[in-house]
Parts: C-alpha cells; structure tokens; sequence
C-alpha cells in the first residue's frame, strides 16, 4: 500500500501492532480513536509511557514489582505472617489480593519450561527455599497455574522443599496445592474431562448446617 | 481491592482501559507486558503518544488527516482525477488504498444519526456539494458503511447533489453506491436474507468468457 498516511500516524500504528492481542486492524482503529484525543490527553499517555519503569524496583523479599523494597505488601505486619503464597507473575498476585487473600507471597517470575528454555534456576526458587529457611511460615501455598508446566513447577517445589525438609533445615511446614475444580458459576456438562477428574478427586465433606 | 501497585503501572493500566476494545483485565495485561520492554522501548511509546498530533493537519480539499494541506492523495495527480468516493471515516480511506482505489476521496466525518446528534450540518456535505460544482468530477461514488446510518447519508447526498443538479449548479454527474452482496470467501447459506436480498438486486450480466 502507498504511503498515505502522516508518519507520526504510521508509527503509532505500528508500535500498537507490536503489543500482545492488538493486530494492524485494532491497531489502526485505536490510533484513529487517540487522533480524536485532547492534546493534553495524549501526553498524559506519553508521560505514562515514559515513566512507567522509573523509580520501579523489584521486592527483594517477594520479587513482585514495586515502589519500595520491601514492597507494601512484604511490610505489611498486619496480614498473615505465617501463610504463603507462590505464585507465576505479579499478575497473579493481582488476583489473589482480589479473592481478598491476606497472607504473603512469593512471585517466582515464571513456570518451569523445557520447551522455552525456562530451567528451574531461571526462576526465583533457590530464594523461596531460603525464605522458608528462615522459619517464618508455617504453610507454603503452591498457587501456578494449573497447566502442564504450572503442575510441574509446583511439583519440583514440593520436592525441593521435602529435600531440605530432610536434611533438616526445616520443620513442620505445610505444603498444599491451591484447589482444581469447577470454576464457580460454570456448567457440570460443559466441563473438559480433566477439570472433571480433578474436581471429584478434591471433593471434600459437605453439610449445608455448617 | 487494596492498592499494592506501583502508582505508575495503576496509572497506565487504568489510562489503557479507556481505549476501545481494551478492558480493565487486557488494560493489567498489556501493562505487564509493557513493563517487561525495555526503557527505550518505552521512550518510544512516549514520544510516539506525544507527537501524535503535532504537525498534522485536515486537508481542506478532502478532510484526510494529513502533514500537508492539500494531502499528498489530492496532491496527487497520477491518481484519476475525475472519480470521487465519498467516505465516512480516514480509515474508510485506508480500507479503499487496500483495495486498489485510485480516485479521489471525501471524508464526510461520520454518518447522520439523529441518535447520536449527528446532523447533516455536522458532516462535510457541503464542502462535498462545492467540490461537484467546481466540475471536475463525472462520476461520485457513495461509499458510506452498508447500515441504516450508512444508506441514510448516501439517500441525503444523493437527493443534495440531485438538488444543485436541477438548480443548474452542476451536470451531467453520475452517482453509484458500492454494491452490497455477498462477501468474497463467504457462504450463501450463512448470509443474513438483508444482504441476500441486496445481493440478487445487485445482480449482473455474467460471461465466463468476458
């Protein structure tokens, strides 16, 4: 196609284009939305963009991202000291504080994946292993995802955990494994066979008085 | 939900859950993912958002978005200089370069929706009218979307220009409205019974040899 559009156009366009989910077509129509944008708007974007790593470190702690180190949450002495939470990315921790969990988490920074070269040492176990060392927690929460690499990682936390269990720099922590099942508002009938399998195997003891 | 992020990373996420299509979930997806880019990566982003819509003009001739008054398509005199499709929106004109186009345009800026408080008066018509009657062009091609707004406006145009006709202002102007049919690659069975209906009005002449 010839060249019709003003460049600053073009490149806005095409910078769009280069995020997760946005193809030319989105692209395309969100920079025409943003054309009809007060100038002033567009630089509050600008100035977003700009400033989004600064002054951004990494908790030393948790390793979620943060303004401090510790982060806020890793301060926080009025949540649950003794309970903790591992998880993949920052936006899991994200949708833990949504489900109103108050205790505190470990962000690993990924799943384990032969497949894209993700070994267990690129993630931030070696650091869990020395946080539980240190005696504070009485219950490790194993919260991946529940995929094939998620099912992994959780798996090869658990051993290492049992490992130093064994050699005895540790004692008496919980491990669980956050629950797999139907999601809550989904279909019996629509749900894949795994779900299914998963979700009898964690079936628990029901009464409506309790 | 308690704020544990970076008022940085809040502030662009809630800034890109007021674009369309972008929800608050895909808003915290893209921004993580922005993160993860490098700074001046990110620097980019900025100045793109900022420069925007500096040094962009509206062509007065045709009411493209444009660096240079006249735009560089009305500039243009390889192009045929006496077809003009009349669209609703810029990116109608992208749509039309795509397809191989080589006319010239008329960006009307929306369509008539007495919903939407959208008047005629609201739109480029009469600039529209005025170019007619300059007599450069034989034929205008009504190019508006294929919906209710779309062949209100076209039916608005076409009984305008029919109108200056008869006052003497112009003659001997052929108007077309793009066919509506079915699409390329689609399937009859499929097609709504509007656009099949259209689509048997809009039938032609048919020869293999041709």
């Amino acid at each position: 196609m010839r060249n019709i559009l003003p460049r600053s156009v073009e490149q806005m366009s095409s910078l769009l284009s280069t995020l997760p989910s946005i193809g030319p077509k989105t692209a395309n129509r969100l920079t025409f939305f943003l054309l009809g944008r007060q100038e002033g708007e567009l630089e509050e974007f600008g100035q977003a963009f700009i400033n989004l790593r600064k002054n951004l470190v990494t908790c030393s702690n948790c390793f979620l991202i943060a303004e401090t180190d510790p982060c806020v949450i890793c301060q926080d002495k009025q949540r649950v000291q003794d309970k903790l939470v591992v998880v993949e990315e920052p936006l899991d921790v994200l949708a833990l504080e949504k489900a109103h969990f108050d205790g505190l988490y470990h962000v690993l920074g990924g799943q384990i994946s032969p497949i894209n070269n993700v070994s267990p040492d690129d993630l931030k176990i070696k650091e869990l292993l020395s946080r539980l060392e240190a005696g504070q927690f009485k219950e490790v929460i194993l919260a991946t995802d529940p995929s094939l690499e998620g099912e992994a990682t959780a798996l090869y936390i658990d051993d290492q955990v049992n490992r130093i269990q064994k050699e005895g720099k540790l004692k008496g922590i919980k491990i669980t494994r956050i629950a797999r099942g139907l999601p809550v508002g989904g279909d019996l009938e629509y749900a894949d066979e795994l779900t299914l399998a998963r979700a009898l195997e964690g079936r628990s003891t029901y009464s409506a008085r309790d």
